[in-house]
């Protein structure tokens, strides 16, 4: 049965409804349509879904959506708004039209327009079916992830080796006679990958102690003998599947204490991805790594290793599965992410990412970069 | 008074809520602060705002937001998944805890969310009182929206000269011996905005009858002798603000009916412009081209102006105010577009869109960009 059929007998649903942009991931894998403004998703007990779209997008739409297409006239909304005048009523009312009394409804729907619908009948809010289903990919689904991150180290390859071929003076690295910064290779490996179909933004690009703090997309020219975070996750234009990948590099040797952490990071690295296959616990894998790094001296707190192991990837850059603390069983077909991490302020921070599927005895990496600290 | 302060002295909310990530815009507009996962924003009641943000996004959160940072642990968080499993009860006791009993959230708040604060409290939902006031620009906001506009058009003559200097042959424009497609315009349009700090996606670059559909974003070789529609809203990458443009061109005169919908929709433009002002309304300026279109014997239905002549632009592309039939008054500060087009399958289409700000007299357009149709 249908999950979403699935979902709305549990509760007697006639319909299931949800309304975003087509960005949002479950809008995306519903309906395979992107719209820059919010549109209506619903499909009856076991009926095709069916948007709702202006006239404008109706010609795109049909030639483009998974679902079925309606404009907004023909749902009625032109004769609702005659009488209605604040738009979330509006909504709702040619929504409760066409999808019953009973509804299920997506919990990203939002709060005024789940308020709107209330007035017109019974809603349940869904508790994540979709994401749910989302975080077990296809083999078609995991065809194109493949793709994205062969894209993806392409763009790697570049911005490593924008690096290791940089002239080193007065303690920066140089490019064709000016400072490599962060900003240049950010944009370098940005347009590659637009070369390759594919958007990424705030691809960090940091140094030395801004390495410190995993999410310092980092600016400013880079500096030799200390680690350099490249952390990318992009999104292939025309199907909207993320990849997501990080190395740390450093042009010349570093601190003794950076290259202690880049081995126990590599080391925790292949003890994440040992201990993944179905049934074994995001929980599982993630402690395995907390208890080699509490082995090694690094403690997993408000410093050391201060994330999860890793997270699904999919349609969004994050999505189901947890690999971490709260992470249950993993399936078959999940795509996650093994990306240990320690992080000393004062120090820096090393963090290696690879992405790949949940198989039943193992991980299947995508990733096939090399893990070299020093270029 | 503080439009959120006031908002909540009308129903007696102790808080104001939302919960979103951070290129959410009313959320980017609170706090400043970009991330990829959704935080919690709350503000107390003639307080300054808190979000609460991971661990491991708190150093990056102090240094960039302009509300206040509070880490999970600091709100409770841990404690309360001790026995919390479900993430949006945990998340609403959690929220609860900072934000009291009566609770105004946002419009865009997850239903998932909503329904968990109902436990908790009162909750109200708000009407949108953040994205109205974002509707208003600064002269900040101005300046920073001016200097996007000026990095659009410098990529819009990038793409026009492309067109102008391309090569005819059988049929299909060429440009360093090869067809001069849709895909490679965009690209270096999307490349010289990176350079410029500028992201833009699915900018349209549509060519003869793909015009006639205006959000078909256009593929493979342009033509001669046919409308090219470029359209690109690019967003500052470092300010988040938008800019939104739209120029039609044609290498060779293309049709006479379509050189006559290029003239009627210039002209049309131009008498939209001269209705804007402080105090009309956008529905008086819309209404003003359908009748204009409509004594060129143009309609606006199903085909010709089929849809609104423009929209308030800012940290969306599309937000407040409404400048078509259900427009209401405008306000000194509005940034809004002015595009009229007209769109008849079979034929094509012809659009032209500029920006600019609401003054007390008159349309300041910010677009300097010429308008010819034959390059």
């Amino acid at each position: 049965m249908d999950p979403l059929d699935a979902a709305m007998k549990m509760c007697g649903a006639d319909a299931f409804v949800h309304y975003a942009a087509g960005d949002d991931a479950d809008m995306r894998y519903l309906t395979r349509f992107v719209m820059h403004d919010s549109f209506v998703f619903f499909k009856r007990y076991r009926q095709p879904g069916t948007i709702i779209v202006p006239q404008m997008e109706a010609e795109r739409a049909s030639r483009e959506s998974i679902a079925g297409v309606m404009t907004r006239t023909q749902a009625g909304l032109p004769e609702i708004t005659k009488k209605e005048k604040n738009p979330w009523e509006a909504a709702a009312q040619m929504i409760a039209g066409q999808a019953g009394k009973i509804m299920l409804v997506s919990p990203a729907l939002p709060a005024a327009l789940l308020r709107a619908l209330e007035e017109h009948g019974r809603v349940f809010v869904d508790t994540g079916t979709i994401a749910q289903v989302r975080a077990k990919k296809s083999p078609e689904e995991i065809r194109l992830m493949l793709t994205v991150q062969k894209k993806t180290e392409r763009a790697m390859a570049l911005g490593i080796s924008l690096i290791r071929h940089a002239t080193v003076k007065r303690d920066i690295l140089f490019h064709d006679g000016a400072p490599l910064t962060s900003e240049l290779v950010r944009v370098a490996i940005h347009k590659q990958l637009m070369d390759d179909g594919c958007r990424a933004v705030e691809t960090i690009i940091s140094c030395g102690e801004d390495t410190a703090f995993p999410h310092i997309i980092g600016s400013g020219p880079l500096r030799p003998g200390a680690p350099i975070v490249i952390d990318m996750f992009p999104r292939d234009e025309a199907t909207g599947y993320y990849a997501d990948m990080t190395r740390t590099v450093s042009k010349g040797k570093p601190d003794g204490q950076v290259i202690d952490m880049y081995e126990a990071v590599k080391e925790a690295q292949q003890i994440g991805i040992s201990h993944i296959k179905t049934g074994v616990t995001g929980a599982e894998a993630h402690n395995a790594v907390v208890d080699y790094f509490k082995s090694r001296g690094y403690e997993s707190d408000t410093r050391g290793f201060i994330h999860n192991l890793g997270h699904g990837v999919g349609l969004q850059v994050h999505e189901l599965p947890t690999v971490g603390p709260a992470g249950t069983a993993l399936e078959k077909g999940f795509v996650v992410t093994v990306e240990p991490g320690l992080y000393y302020p004062g120090i820096g921070g090393v963090r290696l990412e690879d992405i790949g599927v949940v198989r039943t005895q193992k991980f299947a990496d995508f990733t096939k970069f090399e893990e070299t600290l020093i270029v």
